[in-house]
């Protein structure tokens, strides 16, 4: 028999990493079960980590301690924060990212971590007693013991690629799926799995392309960096050779849009071959034109896969059209006329656990030691699937250390808004984060992801004392600043009121000659990373002061709905009034808290007030016994 | 319709890199097609290049202006010359790789090359006509038109992996295996197909080692590199961030044996489960065990995977009994006893063509534009695989052009020796090269492959000008110097007498205090890359100067016998005397020249003389009309 575990993580993509990690972090003996370790971390589609929403994850990960911002720093080939123009909360920020360097870092930090194994193999079956997981089996017949589990597959589930109206059984081109998995997590946990789609767009090769024919896009800042720890925490890692990679945007042409419905006949979308939903917001090249026959052209960017290979992704033209047909889209497009394909485009259909049967904590409403996140849970992209997997490997490893797991509040994350979301809401396509998922925008920002979390994570054990004390300077540094400035006043008003008069995002190196009052009232300010980040905060405080306060006063009414608890048996059949639709949905979500309860789509706000009442009620009968 | 090339080339491991970039060096349009574009140039099995008559043929390919040496200099972590303590003739060039790094390099080259493009996909089958390929189809139903095309599939014709009685279908753990293309070489072409079998270890993380208990192996030096060249003839690539890792020797135990006799019972090599035969020079470990009881204990190295992994190989514990016994023999070595395994070891099963069926360019003799190289062949080692890889290409690019292919000679490579033994031997298991196979080890060294190849290289137009142009002023200034230390005389005997007197190996700079006459008389050399690449032949011709003479001598006479050439129609049952064994042998292999026919098994000197007087006959009556 092999060791035991306190926690086995089954897949290492972005999700089973960060779990992996969380898991070991607190303190729990943890291996990391991988189809093959040369894909760990694998960027199987676009070659960049953050973006819109998803940029505030990584740092929300970062804040916690997981490892996808400093892997990310590591490996970034171009830094962009992206929305400068518009107001802090939706800045975000987004790096291309050396696809080899960031698996290697990423493997490496695993290998080097304490308390993780890892194994390559395929996990087949879970091993089971009275309802809970025991272990899981694999191929070669292993059985690992383990007190908890986390599953991670990515599109790996009865994973099915589409080229045309071809298909090929895989979990990602060039690897084989895992249908054993989809079965047992079907058959032996009786989850309800459904099917998605998602895809990704050739690779062409730079010595076949014509970028004079396109706009050049630059790295826009070479010293910004996602992580906000300095660099010892973190293991020596592969860097990437370049920092300073440009992009290149291109539209598509009116032929291109041609060739795509001279060719719908091909497409296993539009014959009703794929069955499995593909997500709105990332749509396939041939949806954007059939559902947007007014866009004559669409805009596409070429992104290199790293910065010694000379592969490029073509952003914006994902499709499942067949090859020949991808060649003649890709030629149609200036620049492109002679581009050579290296990897064709595809489309993946996979399984899927509906996250209605997850409790908000990730854990398998029906498993007590089970967990799963990622891509499993009817998302999409990197940095959601990792946000999860840190939550999820922390839970198992408290589960398996004898703690209740814990959850992450709208309030305080996109994780939070997201694992809501996912738990409530109805999941009929591949969820993506945005930024207007959340109510509270201007709270949940890049830039505060550690004021948000780090406190939490310092408790929960996954940030390390050296991190947490080099948090706790920087807050410090922050609230003091702060306080000088909202109470210190020049002319009648505070300095915080003042600096609203600077022009926006005035950096600190000029902010001395543009303050609006004499310069040795400002605390005095480093214009080093630290001191920058305080600036920044000012900056933003100043601005949406007031905005700030709105949004404090409106989250600590819902902190209050949230800790009105629904017990997991609640009998909502007791309680009249309630719509059928409305009963229905609760039963099949069951809200922990009357807060989520109501943002079930569906239940009303006479909904709430009524379950309101009755949880008042058994509140006073419990009390009362 | 795709464009049309030159040359396709199917599969990118060492043979395929070699084969397409020879074919587009001398100009023709090559495809190379792979099944994982991150998969190219993959070290499968050991990460290490070179070694005893393999750092030969790395040496050859380099001055044929080939790949390997090159990306082996930048992914070195570790470089040995073997044999240092023994003659010049088996001296032997070995470095330790990391494992991405070498990959990463050669992808890179293979995508910058000009006439290179590569694609990611399956070939299922051949387009043909007239018994000739002219194309070839993948499972995306491509149809890709060729003039010639190169099959170099390692491992993955029908290949099945073993795992003790566990057995799955892959062309190496973690990759799907070629099936379509095994039974299109079997069906469309009539190829006679046989079953080998190789192996490879477990591979275990650093972290879990006791490196205290194993003995240390330095890198030996670390200004010494597989190239000949200059650096500026390639591009830049890929370098490992560190030369100078260590390995480590531990030695299996008593302990170890006895679990392997243990449990023979799960083995597929004992229990008759793998019916292909592997390799008696790179044996199992439980081969080992069962076949040398007189040996308590077996050498093994602890070998790192790359100086940015923590995976280390553990070379010499090759075995295919299942995972749980892997565990425990691991676990019996010293400094192993907590080794955590990452990759299990495993035995892989796939098909080749029985090389009796190519000519000595490696051509197909059934079919006039298809070649083959590497495992498909029967052989062994990425560095038997990238020489077949380099010939088969530039021959295939030679048909496309129009030209006859061309071989390599015993005496002027270990390539050619290899060649000739594969076309004319008995392959009855994987073909490994070894420095007794050569006839001419003195003159097959590592350090004269320029001298030996590099002019062949360049009439054939592998080697580019500029190349060329540096190894003739190598060439003239060792030449010169030669002849002065021929003719120039002190005290009665040539300066090249003299220099035998000098201990073994006397480095360039202790030279001047060391001569056995005044240091005025020696030529000028400089203490550097070719003033001590001078020195070395100098030293080599001085010691073994009689013997080369000798070798000269021999290689001569065959040349003659080489220059007898038997046509491709000739008809043997005419011969009367020949034995029944020695006129089957002779039909099978179809040798092209008299030299050939004598190195078959089981073809005798009498034989011979029968053959040259029934040749002679043949030519006369040929003059004559």
């Amino acid at each position: 028999m092999m060791n035991f575990y306190d926690v086995v993580v089954i897949g290492a993509g972005h999700a089973g990493c960060e779990a992996a990690m969380a898991s070991a972090r607190i303190g729990a003996k943890t291996l990391l079960i991988t189809l093959n370790m040369d894909h760990i971390a694998q960027m199987s589609c676009n070659p960049a980590i953050g973006g819109i929403a998803k940029g505030q994850v990584v740092r929300e990960i970062d804040a916690m301690g997981g490892a996808m911002g400093i892997v990310t720093d590591s490996a970034s080939i171009q830094f962009r924060m992206l929305n400068r123009t518009k107001g802090p909360a939706v800045w975000s920020p987004r790096s291309q990212c050396d696809k080899v360097c960031y698996q290697r870092g990423m493997k490496l930090w695993l290998e080097q971590m304490p308390q993780v194994d890892v194994l390559q193999s395929e996990v087949t079956a879970f091993l089971m007693d009275n309802g809970k997981i025991t272990g899981v089996t694999n191929q070669f017949g292993d059985e690992i013991h383990c007190a908890a589990a986390v599953v991670t597959t990515g599109t790996f589930l009865n994973g099915k690629l589409h080229y045309g109206l071809r298909n090929f059984p895989g979990g990602r081109a060039g690897d084989f799926p895992s249908n054993s998995l989809s079965a047992a997590l079907g058959e032996q946990l009786k989850l309800r799995l459904g099917r998605l789609k998602t895809g990704t767009p050739a690779r062409i090769l730079a010595k076949t392309i014509d970028f004079s024919q396109m706009a050049r896009q630059e790295c826009d800042s070479a010293e910004e960096r996602f992580s906000c720890w300095s660099a010892g925490h973190s293991p020596a890692l592969p860097e990437a050779v370049r920092h300073d990679l440009p992009c290149y945007q291109v539209y598509s042409t009116d032929e291109t849009a041609e060739i795509v419905r001279r060719n719908l006949q091909y497409s296993p979308m539009y014959q009703g071959v794929i069955k499995g939903i593909g997500t709105r917001y990332c749509p396939s090249f041939e949806d954007k034109v059939v559902r947007f026959p007014q866009h004559p052209r669409h805009l596409l960017f070429l992104e290199p896969e790293g910065a010694q290979t000379e592969e490029y992704y073509i952003n914006g033209l994902s499709t499942s059209l067949p090859p020949e047909v991808q060649r003649q889209l890709i030629h149609s497009v200036p620049g492109m006329e002679h581009a050579v394909l290296s990897r064709y485009a595809y489309a993946i259909e996979y399984d899927f656990v509906f996250p209605d049967q997850l409790e908000r904590t990730l854990r398998i409403k029906s498993c007590d030691n089970l967990f799963t996140a990622g891509q499993i849970n009817g998302t999409s992209g990197y940095e959601e699937a990792a946000g999860q997997g840190l939550l999820a490997g922390l839970n198992a490893a408290r589960i398996a250390q004898g703690k209740s797991p814990v959850e992450l509040g709208r309030d305080s994350s996109y994780i939070g808004v997201m694992i809501d979301d996912l738990t409530t809401k109805d999941i009929i396509e591949p969820y993506r984060l945005f930024t207007s998922r959340a109510e509270y925008r201007l709270v949940l920002r890049q830039d505060n992801a550690d004021l948000r979390l780090s406190e939490f994570a310092y408790e929960t054990g996954l940030l390390p004392e050296s991190k947490y004390r080099e948090f706790c300077a920087y807050r410090s540094a922050l609230t003091e600043v702060l306080e000088l400035c909202r109470s210190r006043r020049h002319a009648g008003k505070s300095l915080l009121v003042h600096l609203k008069d600077l022009p926006d995002n005035t950096p600190l190196a000029e902010a001395t000659v543009r303050l609006p009052f004499p310069a040795g009232l400002l605390p005095e300010l480093n214009d080093d990373r630290q001191g920058r980040r305080i600036w920044r905060e000012l900056q933003v405080e100043a601005r949406y002061d007031g905005y700030l306060q709105r949004e404090a006063a409106e989250i600590s009414r819902l902190r209050k709905l949230e800790t009105l608890q629904i017990p997991a048996d609640f009998d909502y059949d007791r309680i009249k009034g309630l719509s059928n639709e409305s009963r229905s949905k609760l039963l099949k979500v069951r809200p922990t808290t009357l807060a989520q309860a109501g943002r079930i789509d569906g239940v009303t706000p006479a909904d709430i007030a009524l379950l309101q009442v009755a949880l008042s009620r058994k509140n006073r009968e419990a009390t009362e016994k």
